[in-house]
């Protein structure tokens, strides 16, 4: 068994990767850590655990931590960097789901987050955990930044038209909407049911802070810079990413379809759905599956993918264990072969 | 491995059956039938299972599911009597998820139900599915008819308290509540979203069909007859029944909390909250679990009883797949012990 | 023109009130304060005001307020009692939508809010503002406690049969649910969309603050000592109380619908469906009326009435507003004749 | 009083004329046709309208119509061309809410609807009912063909830009999404709020009947042809509409949030929002405002435009009766001057 600890508990994340890792063959979870919730039962905040996890949230303890296979941060921004270096000294291993490790340019990175990184040292070792374009890289990492949940989704959505040179990398758009998880469990005015429900908006149309790691992880795809425009939307429910892309071909013979048909034949959580499929989030809540679909309107240049994906599972906590199945040489389902739930 | 097959797949509660019958250890699905959608693969109709269940729907066929060992009937009521007598007579065990064998009074069953009985022999031989009262009979049973969501709910309400025999069995009320997915997968301007979200209405307050199915079940669980005021109403969600029970205490003495918490202390899938406790329906969305809390408002004679269940899953699915564990003597839990998908 | 003020313009009731206000052919919208939010423009927090009202936001000056005709109080409880002495002094009236005013009995009032009452003086002043129960008096108040959203719903479904001295005064019970939008804006984890959508559950099943005001309510209404069980439910849904109301006859032989459509022939607001009916809270989104229908299910000797209100209009400003109009002379239905949004 | 008859009043457009001109001051209604509810008094449908509206349905009347100022026609497409043609001669205005008018190409039209036009010698004399681009037409019209609910959004969000020549028209393209209500009130399982709700999809990605009304109606705007991408989308809300139109400046000196705010200075429903604003369709919830933000993400040559409408008002029965109040030289905002239902 795969001893784990899990720092940051409190949150959506960490909820959701005790939900997976309870059914997880291979998982013993050790500890999971909460200054403010120190003591309490984490079936009590999270009342579906009840009868399925036993821990209580404890204060964060190196010296238990570090025992650990593996420890996950489900943390905010800014968290990670201050233990991981420790954690991983004393030998365990380490994803951390925030944005902590994900963007290799320092400077860039400390634009967007507005604070001084604290472990600079350690993100050029930090192996970016999208397993579709990394797996050999994250089966051999100590230190695994877990790609963000709207990143995920347009990467995936681009990635075989990138390999494949066949669409100008100078002017791609990623129109993407989010269930309200995706802004996690704080208390605040503008995520209440009264306020978000019934509704629907852009937000940060100017500028939003995955910006750089999607723009970065095309850029390693396609081999040259790219350029983004990136919208990202409020969407009234509660898990799921859509992200409609659109892209304009330079090379019009290509079979899109088959291309990616082709290049996700043997991905365990990449669905490409046939010519003409419309992917609904709900196909995906609650489960690591990634669906895409193909069109080409009016066949004329421009090319739309839609992807869909939960974003608390193949966004966040799903992929992040997919990594943990590689890291750990479990096969790549472990624990993640669940279907959507529908309806 | 157990054959399995499912009569009716198309509707929601055998898209249930094969959600969660992929996932069990010893299930192996054999045939799901279907006249209307015969040759279409289950996945289209469901793209959750894409890359999970590869069969398509089938003609039924005796031949093909009198050599199974357990067959699901997922119909409308009417259907499941017309061919079970066929099923059981080739071997198969069967377990009926529809009306056609929970009330034991044929002429009140034709009454509430419209029409004659097809096969009023098997009716006295039939198992009321609700494993917390029935287990053992459960267990023997080559027949199972499989409780109705709203029934469930209410029983599981009330059991503690009228096998204690500390309430007035002349004065119950049952307040319940369930998301759309119990109205089924019929096309209906009443159900569409436009008409049923961001609202909440009664209905059949005048008279509901589960109304004899529940007075039947609290008679046999109290050795006596009962009379309860049943109010259904229809919630803006997908999953989820919430019973709100009233009942007056004859005893006045009983501690109410402890009753319930020794009731179901052995149970695998009824949780019954610390005293205060307030269920949601979330905590069970997709979970075969029932969540209940009690209380006695201002310490007078009126006791509340909440539960919450999947009516999907404890409701109908899932409580079947405990039956069919039952009755293959696994442990009771196998295939279930899926916590609650939150948020 | 009427001079209105609004003290507490930043809740959902102010807003109410001013998105009411807007279409009144007699209101002339003087000053709205808010402390937090001086200087800042009503339509900035509710951007459907814009290009509708133009006010912003001012510090609460008793010079100003005491000019106007009419202060409306849209404050939490406990702030009113401060400042509504002065204001009536001043020569304007006051309604008041908070709970400051609305219990005769001030030691259980400040048993329920936890806090010593500040205008104990004027507690007995105070009219109670239920127009169908209150007409006349409301009609000549010049400090008018506007009914809370429950209470205004289950003393509606209630009044006829009290009235006609039919049912066990001793053995109510009000099962009602309320949308989210009743628990204000204030940032909350419990109220967020991903923590209170599809789902549904009770809350506050041992005691809840009004119960109080019902049971007075009902005890004015009947003449008489009343007790009654209040289960309040949160809905997944911004606005809409509905009240499931049982009571069981002690006449057997009255004719309740007939009861209700003759009680209620004249009320502009109240409407009562034909017999078998069920109101749904869509009908009265952003809508003064409030539907009610009755049943007696089995022909039995209870009687099960469902009641249906926009908690922030019949429930709190509309019902405000509609004691504006008995106040200053105007028809009833001045401001109001709006019919509920649907779908 | 305008006389008024509605043809086809069972759809949700239909409801949303009665529910607007039940409070417009100069609307008389005299009939409302539906051959499938002759007899059925509308408020049985629309509930909401109980006590606002008194009339029935009837079958269509030529000359009961025919002495109607002005008939609505809120029916499929393919009715309105059959019956038009004798309203207008028998002397009564016309708006048709439905497509078979909108297309001056009607080998276009008959490729798209898939039938022969009816009325085709009508098509060139009706005039395009978007006020804020054909006012003065509107006003001397006798057959006004009310535009498509994404049309109006699409066409406002591009009409200055087009205007002003500054954005490259052979590359537009529109990412909208509507809430269900936009599927009218047809019985249909992908409808369901147990399918649509708590999910998100893209629809007809390859192509949509809208497109080629877009494209013609911003082809007017540009006096030049243009071509556009777009992708519709379905929210799981009621109403509302939200279009991302992203475009890209030729001229980058243009200043585009003056633009806006001075094209839009004096129109009485669109709402240009401040510089970095974000528009929620909530705020047009049953009101007839369009709010518009424009974005230039990073400062490039991208132009974001955030529009959003309330399908039913602004996208089809409001702007009918923005038209009606132009073609009888009323004030443009009689009837129409109600604020978004908030929350």
């Amino acid at each position: 068994m795969i001893k784990i600890g899990i720092v940051g508990g409190t949150g959506y994340t960490g909820a959701e990767l005790l939900r997976l890792l309870s059914g997880h063959p291979n998982a013993e979870l050790v500890a999971i850590t909460s200054r403010s919730e120190k003591g309490v039962p984490v079936a009590q905040l999270y009342p579906n655990l009840r009868g399925i996890v036993d821990l209580a949230f404890s204060d964060p303890d190196i010296a238990v931590l570090g025992q650990c296979d593996l420890v996950f941060f489900a943390t905010p921004h800014g968290v990670a960097q201050g233990t991981v270096p420790e954690i991983l000294a004393a030998g365990a291993k380490v994803i951390d789901l925030s944005a902590d490790f994900r963007i290799r340019d320092i400077e860039l990175w400390e634009k967007w987050y507005g604070q001084t990184h604290g472990a600079p040292q350690l993100v050029a070792e930090a192996v970016y955990g999208l397993p579709e374009f990394n797996r050999s890289a994250i089966a051999g990492a100590n230190l695994v930044a877990c790609p963000g949940c709207y990143p995920t989704s347009i990467q995936l959505g681009l990635l075989p038209l990138l390999e494949a040179g066949c669409i100008d990398v100078n002017d791609l758009i990623a129109n993407s909407a989010s269930g309200v998880s995706g802004a996690g469990r704080q208390a605040s005015v503008a995520n209440l049911l009264s306020e978000a429900s019934d509704s629907f908006k852009a937000y940060a149309a100017s500028g939003h802070r995955h910006l750089p790691e999607i723009e970065q992880g095309l850029a390693d795809i396609s081999g040259t810079e790219v350029s983004l425009t990136f919208v990202p939307h409020l969407l009234p429910i509660n898990r799921g990413i859509h992200s409609t892309i659109y892209a304009s071909l330079i090379d019009t013979d290509v079979d899109v379809q088959g291309l990616f048909e082709r290049r996700y034949a043997d991905e365990p959580f990449v669905d490409v759905l046939p010519a003409g499929g419309h992917p609904e989030t709900r196909t995906v809540r609650g489960s690591n599956f990634c669906r895409i679909a193909v069109h080409r309107p009016g066949g004329g240049n421009k090319i739309v993918v839609l992807v869909v994906e939960d974003n608390l599972t193949k966004g966040a906590s799903g992929q992040a264990i997919q990594c943990m199945n590689l890291m750990f040489e479990l096969p790549e389902r472990s624990g993640l072969n669940l279907p959507g739930l529908m309806p």
